[in-house]
């Protein structure tokens, strides 16, 4: 058979964990891993390999300080899914990374908003010396200039990172910036695999994904029933029915949807919520949305959008 | 003020209807109608225009056999947003249309599949006469052969309609269905203005509709909330925030959601739900889907599944 084109990666756990507090059981994910295995889908993002010692004042739950123990426990057999952490620049302590050899991870990939460039790119260089798949995950890139995209092009294009990642953390964005942007990062790093990690505030997660991919990115990010921070992300279960490749099946990720995601969805809320549209909408973080989904103020749309418009006149001044 | 290049339709109240069966309140339908105008929302379909003699059987509610009079007293004073209406073949009583120049409305709509053609254009040309902007909604387009719809522009071309929407009654179109169909539309109807009409079950909707509009598709349908049939419509909200012109006010949606749709999504539901977005993904009606979410197996995926597809199979024997 041969390879898709085009690779899923799965972020439920991680992402959605921001919706939970990463309140998931070992039952939870590992029927996840083994749904997601099924359905063919490339890799899994089992949660972050942050140091318990460096992220001060959290609740230490396994899926944030990622175990190889643990982890062996989770999956006692792996498939052919590969398994991926996320790590923050500041949080990750380089001891607690064993060669890929020893590990149950096969791929690492660094979040970083732009001007942590080389610090990021100092942990890619540690991963992939251990011999890990790596990516670079550049956040908030509707907030990054120009100029400075250019400057940091010139940065990864020398370094051995595998994959470089365009992360739309405010869901802003639209099929014509995607254009934009994936022209351009093709055009400075041609020796580089693309990404896509896409938020569903208004509606174009999967869209953009799927446009992002036409254009010839290679890494999908998705989640299932589309669970990640504030409004989530693009649904795996569209894309596995999307993509066009004898591997995917679909059936697995309703059957895990309607056990695990429907029950936990009446419990925690993500997804398409008006305050989180309208934060899209204004291309800024959803925090204050999320804050206001805590509140007994959480369906005055019209308030905090006037609360989000005077403040970004205010601050513009 | 330049005029805006698209038109925003709104039909939550007609669309919306196949939902909660046209139990709209005069209160509500009031409230919309006076939203989406200080919105600058170019047209409300406020329901059908359709006959309750040819109607048999169905509960006669006021939305669905629109009245001249009780127009009035709904909407005692017209602003710039214009008033449409559906009409369905061979349901609606060409005598029950004034002139325009007695009527609330100002725009008459003729849904149609391809096959029934001569009879809408038919109608098309009466609604003409009598001073109606017109279009004509040719329903079900993934199921029409190439052929068909080449000899269907022949008559259309010809004809005095304004509008010639595309519309995806299934939800099954992406953003190169469209290119593929938009062009064609254009190539053989060069004289039409075109309208796009799209459905949500694959979470396209809005994606779709600005990808249209690119294209230079001029009518856009939309309703509050995304309120329609089974996955339900590009969303108002999304397109009112979404179009670059100054006669778009985002804030008057936001509080009729607030006041109106949420209360009701409380109620009934639309929008994305697995069962729909698999009949989508297949390229089926959703009724059966419809039926399902009736049923007491409303969350049982994977059977449903295995239903539409074994079904699939066997009807193509």
């Amino acid at each position: 058979m041969k390879e898709p084109q085009h690779k899923i990666l799965d972020c439920t756990i991680r992402d959605g964990g921001l919706v939970n507090n990463w309140d998931f059981s070992v039952d939870f994910v590992r029927d996840l891993y083994y749904s997601l295995n099924a359905a063919g889908v490339d890799y899994m993002e089992i949660g972050y390999k942050n140091s318990p010692k460096l992220l001060k004042g959290a609740d230490a739950g396994p899926w944030r300080f990622l175990d190889e123990a643990f982890l062996r426990e989770v999956i006692p057999q792996k498939g052919d899914t590969k398994l991926s952490a996320l790590v923050d620049i500041g949080r990750v302590d380089e001891n607690d990374i064993l060669p890929r050899s020893e590990s149950m991870l096969d791929m690492i990939r660094v979040a970083t908003y732009a001007k942590d460039l080389d610090k990021a790119l100092e942990l890619v260089n540690i991963f992939h010396a251990r011999g890990y798949e790596t990516s670079l995950n550049i956040m908030a890139l509707s907030h990054v200039m120009e100029h400075e995209l250019l400057e940091a092009f010139k940065e990864i294009v020398e370094s051995p990172v595998d994959v470089v990642y365009i992360v739309d953390s405010y869901g802003s964005l639209d099929h014509k910036d995607y254009k934009h942007l994936v022209d351009k990062f093709k055009k400075h790093l041609p020796n580089k695999s693309l990404g896509i990690h896409a938020h569903n505030n208004m509606q174009l997660a999967f869209s953009n994904t799927i446009t992002a991919a036409d254009l010839g990115v290679t890494f999908l990010d998705s989640s299932v029933y589309g669970m990640g921070r504030a409004a989530g992300n693009c649904n795996t279960e569209l894309l596995v029915g999307y993509l066009k490749h004898a591997k995917y099946e679909i059936r697995p990720i309703l059957e895990v949807i309607e056990r695990r995601m429907i029950p936990l969805r009446e419990k925690v809320e993500w997804g398409y919520i008006i305050p989180y549209m309208i934060a899209g909408m204004l291309n800024e973080h959803p925090r204050v949305a999320m804050a206001l989904r805590n509140s007994d103020d959480k369906d005055k749309y019209a308030e905090f959008y006037d609360k989000l418009t005077s403040a970004e006149v205010a601050s513009a001044e």
